[in-house]
């Protein structure tokens, strides 16, 4: 039997820590024993499966209050949840009587409106629209200036000021330039860990990149580097990428930047079957250095299940020897070389020297980084990286999001 | 013009830091320009595309010798390579004359051969042979005495005869028990760094999985865990898991694990269709805790581009609500309910009791476990944690079979 509850006098939890403002109210609900559809004060409609509807409850047979996490278990339940009776309170909440568990449970309509899949275009869509965009030489990175970051407090309007933008630019661009940071050695730590945990790697918590004595990799000395991603070799190659520049009085070593996939989409405007190709045979990425040996084999260009650019992994120096099937070598390498004449086009490039105190930000598995030659025996050059993940940037970026204090940017 | 060499005395330098042992002499080399046909001592025969030569070579033109790493650009060569001549030398090496270079390049015949793209089979295959195992009553973990690593020299045999077979049981089972560890809070720091770096999360370097005041996760409650994996709700969900038992005294609170790819083969087999739902409809994936937000959409099982299991994201307690299109939502959840109960088969499941120094590690993205409720206000039931990349173990495990000493697991 339903228990007789009491009027109710306020909203039920939802499921999450989140706020929901309500910016329609529910005007009519009608139900079917596996739907409840609800008509809203603006006249939308939105349809609700009775299972979807149980397990997104809010209570305390769904969800731990502790800890917002679920507790349910679908296939425990006694049948298929089906709606005995629905109904709208004086809260403005829906009320859903389910059978056969015999349990009244109540949804918060601002939640139910935020989370209306019926409607929905695509959940999925990222935060931040993304833009990719080409160089040249008129180009500029987004600049902030960052002066204040260490010295305002976590979590504090001030620290989001600075940083809201530039995860904003980060999200939609690939990049952002943070300046007027501290230039001590280790203040990379300090800064990165204000967005989220920095991912170590055999190379170190921070990684100097500076002409060294016993180089481990091409980064390490003086010569070019061409346009890549980095850790290509892992299966999981990181999303983010900061380099911090401590020292900067060399000639030469002048920085690159390109929109990886502004590059890919060009190519497959330009040579759809280069482009094909590039998504479709596995290159191998290597790097075998004296005590480790990394190994992964993957498409230079990743697209997910809708055809769209998922990721890049370019970095010649980090290939491995090709295996794949005898017929499709030659072909690999001719879309191979149209890709690396199109990434030395001044079109696509952003080129910037770094100052002391600058940091960039970049995503790892979209922007392509290289670096001319340097003298390497005259003044010094001297950047700290390290790597993270994209999920921090995107978290980070919804506790802005929640704060409601997102702001915008002004390049300059 | 091909400048005139003095006869060769030793092999040339491969493009790597590998070892090539010679299993094979080069017999007969034919050439057109495109390709180089040889005939090894043992009859197979071998195709080399050109441009796959040149790019391979192991000289100071294609490769920095300081760090192994190409610094060839094939799109800044005069033409596309071809062969002018190719001769078998003195020291059995395969040497190749490319115009329009004019540059003639010496190949090593232990490595040719090991990179003979033409015979391959499969160049991706695992290092290990993955093996799919079902638990049930008498199902046990393979078990190690690790009693010696930590008074081991790192790189040393010692080392090397714990880690080989631990690195083969994840490898190829997902999961291995190092016994007889040390049983101070962070030693599994200690121990986690003799593979590779550590990846922190949120949550620390280094997680305490015990009753907490104020959880933020159901795991750091006394509640059962269903099976799951870890933070399914990244991008990059982490590749291994080590559990380290610490203390545990509790009544209750015994460990379950599966093999979630056996449990996915299974579901292929007898339900097709959930399995194609599963392998198709994304689900949602979040942590909304107070001061952080992830959030990641995902198939449930996700196969590879040959239809294999790539990986399970499973946690009924990390998901948020489904926002699939309207017509999937009730097969979606058709094809979780027949999952849930499947995870419940005792068939699928080890069971065991932590004792203190056990250490688990286990392939968070294979492996499902679990845990069972336990009383919370009599002992202690401490557990510490912590994440790393598969590349590790698999860098790890090359680097044992470079050195030539992989030993054989016993089970015990």
């Amino acid at each position: 039997m339903t228990t007789e509850l009491s009027p109710a006098t306020e909203l039920p939890p939802t499921p999450d820590y989140d706020a929901w403002p309500i910016e329609a109210d529910i005007e009519t609900v009608d139900v079917t024993p596996r739907l409840v559809t609800v008509r809203w004060s603006d006249g939308r409609v939105s349809r609700y499966h009775s299972i979807w509807l149980r397990e997104n409850a809010g209570d305390e047979t769904t969800v731990n209050p502790a800890t917002r996490e679920r507790i349910l278990d679908l296939s425990r339940l006694p049948g298929w949840p089906e709606i005995a009776a629905a109904e709208i309170d004086d809260t403005g909440a829906l009320c859903v009587t389910f059978t056969p568990e015999d349990i009244r449970l109540r949804f918060h309509p601002g939640w139910l409106r935020a989370h209306d899949y019926d409607n929905a275009e695509d959940p999925e869509a990222p935060l931040v629209p993304v833009t990719l965009w080409h160089g040249g030489p008129d180009a500029a990175l987004d600049s902030l200036d960052a002066s204040g970051l260490l010295d305002s407090e976590a979590g504090s309007a001030a620290e989001e000021a600075i940083l809201a933008p530039a995860l904003e630019s980060v999200l939609g661009k690939g990049l952002v330039r943070l300046r007027n940071l501290p230039t001590q050695s280790g203040s990379l730590e300090t800064i990165a860990r204000r967005i989220g945990p920095i991912r170590p790697t055999n190379f170190g918590l921070l990684f100097d990149v500076k002409a060294k004595p016993n180089p481990d990799s091409n980064a390490y000395t003086s010569i070019a580097l061409p346009p890549h991603t980095d850790l290509p070799t892992r299966e999981y190659h990181p999303g983010l990428q900061m380099l911090h520049c401590l020292e900067n009085s060399v000639e030469g070593g002048e920085a690159v930047m390109l929109d990886g996939f502004a590059v890919a989409e060009a190519l497959r405007e330009r040579d759809p079957e280069a482009f094909a190709t590039l998504t479709r045979v596995h290159w191998c990425y290597a790097n075998t250095a004296k005590t480790t040996d990394y190994v992964w084999y993957s498409p230079m260009i990743r697209l997910d299940d809708r055809g769209e650019l998922l990721e890049v992994r370019i970095a010649d120096f980090l290939r491995g020897p090709l295996q794949a099937p005898f017929e499709e070598v030659e072909q690999a390498y001719a879309a191979l070389m149209t890709l690396q004449q199109m990434l030395r086009e001044p079109g696509f490039a952003i080129r910037f020297t770094y100052a002391p105190g600058d940091l960039v930000i970049f995503d790892n598995r979209r922007l392509l980084h290289a670096r001319d030659a340097f003298e390497g025996t005259r003044g010094h050059r001297w950047l700290q990286g390290c790597y993270m993940e994209r999920d921090e940037i995107r978290s980070r970026y919804r506790m802005v999001q929640r704060a409601g204090r997102v702001m915008r940017l002004d390049s300059k």
